[in-house]
């Protein structure tokens, strides 16, 4: 049976049969999941920024030879840290006690790990020509967006604001995602906000549709069918989907982590920037609760860096209480299950409420 | 024409024939507010919680004067407040240039001026025998409850969480609103959430829906019919609007108030607990980027009062800088005009979003 969708706009961008996009969630997305989603008919994505540029060859190979669809490779183009000396040994001074309790010693120098989207980056992308390049963060510089643009590879970012929304559409990028303040990890910021909240889906998606001319795709809190068709009534040309495959069979995180999603009731996430240096959303655990009362964090991906041996730590032990559980507010409606059935069930969802 | 609505479930429960509710919004709605919309075929609504008896009885028989409709009281129930010395001090002594400024001479004592519902309030509600007797910061005692009910006046509250949802419709809620962290003014959370945070209306709403019996009614960043329409999609039974009403011409709040709202952007809302104790969203000004730093502000409504004169001069001032400006994510749709106008035009542009 074909699906009927509200709007073809994406389709027609990507060449794909449905709408709807899997989030690429760096850490957690694999090259079985994209191809799982592709296969499917959506658009799969492997979250590349913190892979190196061999392994990043390796996952698109292994894309393709499970795959004719199309994919998305995703990158982060943040600003650079600057390495503030006292937040720093701050910082590692918060994290020892933690890093005792898991035997790993001393805490880590604040060392950046993965750099902004770059050149070199850049080639390897043009050489593997994916489908879509996607980005965190804003974008890259003017010059390497044009060269993805010119390769004829779909440029697209995440923007939590009008402005942020405007200025990617007319610096590049072929479709906006909303992404609203429910969504799970990373959120997307790049542009000053003056103190204010960071809007939600709700809040955001019709007011993003109304400013700019390329198609918005909605995510954050989308976890069923009856988010997808709100999405559309939104305004929406389509959706991303993350915390829906976080307990996925192709997901790389750990299994505490996958049984965590599995189980939460959804009340239970909460936006942290004592992870990475960034807010992000994650399931609520003991060491956000400790770090709660500390914001003066080093800039990301120092904080990441420092964090990352503590995290692996408390995935290795089976212990919830140091992992990065990153998951969205929909994170109540997730289960497990093959990434293939996962994204068939929810477009048979959408179809169910779309008519 | 008749309107044509995919849940049929308000119109009966309430006797109306739109699924839409107007925000009771304590301090901004007015009996001329409450009757427009409910003359249009909406349920409008007067926040009681700062009225004393006299001025309930008085708007109550303004509504019924101008119209024929039902309407909802709506009434604080939040837990007494405890009087903290220290903090009331380090409280007054932070307020006290804020009062200089609009020659205000010394910050006032910290005691609560409206209390939470009661027997003698209650007493006034079975008197006046409203439609809806509506509540915030959960329900009032289990008999006062009953009494209402046996009076045959629906009985609604709201709910930040699955958790409130459930306890709500097990303690007498005839529907819930489940209000989503966008919505504009106080949060009506009641249970403890363990330093999760709020959820968004698109993480809240299909979660409670599965979760309760009795209708569901959506609030939070809803401003046009697209929001309406998402709604019902999320399974809704209808919603609860307040934003879209700030700027009408019924409304109470001050002309510099709704000013900002018209103007307003959308992105520039902020939850703060600096104005009254608990948390509240509003547009971002000078005194909420000033308080953003403290956090340990006297128990609501014990700030509240000590802000009241504050906020009066700075609208008297014409100043937006000391004004509480509640408002919702949904605030860059919202535009003046007569509540009447407002509600007409929501409900076209959602049978537009929904046929």
């Amino acid at each position: 049976m074909m699906a009927r969708w509200p709007d073809d706009r994406l389709q027609k961008l990507f060449g794909i049969e449905h709408p709807v996009l899997q989030a690429p969630m760096a850490g957690c997305s694999t090259p079985a999941m994209a191809a799982a989603v592709g296969n499917a008919g959506g658009m799969g994505a492997l979250g590349c920024a913190m892979m190196s540029e061999d392994v990043i060859r390796n996952n698109a190979r292994e894309i393709r030879q499970a795959s004719n669809a199309g994919f998305n490779l995703n990158f982060f183009c943040h600003a650079p840290p600057v390495l503030d000396a006292k937040r720093a040994q701050q910082a590692q001074k918060r994290l020892q006690p933690w890093f005792e309790r898991f035997d790993l010693g001393d805490v880590p120098d604040m060392i950046p790990t993965h750099h902004p989207f770059d050149r070199q980056i850049c080639d390897v992308v043009l050489d593997i020509a994916p489908t879509v390049a996607s980005f965190h963060f804003g974008l890259p510089d003017a010059e390497l967006v044009q060269s993805l643009r010119d390769a004829g590879i779909i440029i697209l970012s995440s923007a939590t604001s009008v402005a942020e929304a405007r200025w990617l559409a007319s610096n590049g990028a072929d479709a906006v995602i909303a992404q609203g303040v429910e969504a799970g990890g990373h959120n997307g910021w790049f542009l000053p906000r003056d103190g204010a909240d960071v809007s939600t889906t709700f809040g955001l998606v019709p007011r993003i549709v109304d400013a700019i001319d390329v198609p918005v795709i909605a995510a954050g809190g989308i976890s069923d069918g009856r988010g997808i068709a709100a999405a559309f009534a939104l305004g929406a040309a389509g959706v991303q989907i993350g915390t829906a495959f976080v307990a996925s069979n192709e997901s790389s995180v750990s299994n505490t982590h996958k049984h965590a999603v599995i189980q939460a009731d959804g009340d239970t996430t909460v936006a942290t920037r004592a992870f990475s240096g960034r807010s992000a959303r994650g399931l609520n655990n003991r060491f956000i609760s400790e770090m709660a009362q500390d914001t003066d964090w080093p800039d990301f991906p120092l904080m990441n860096t420092a964090t990352a041996p503590l995290r692996g730590a408390s995935a290795k032990a089976g212990s919830p209480d140091a992992i990065a559980m990153w998951a969205g507010q929909g994170v109540g409606l997730a289960t497990g299950g093959s990434a293939h059935d996962i994204f068939t069930d929810l477009i048979q969802d959408a179809q169910r409420h779309l008519t």
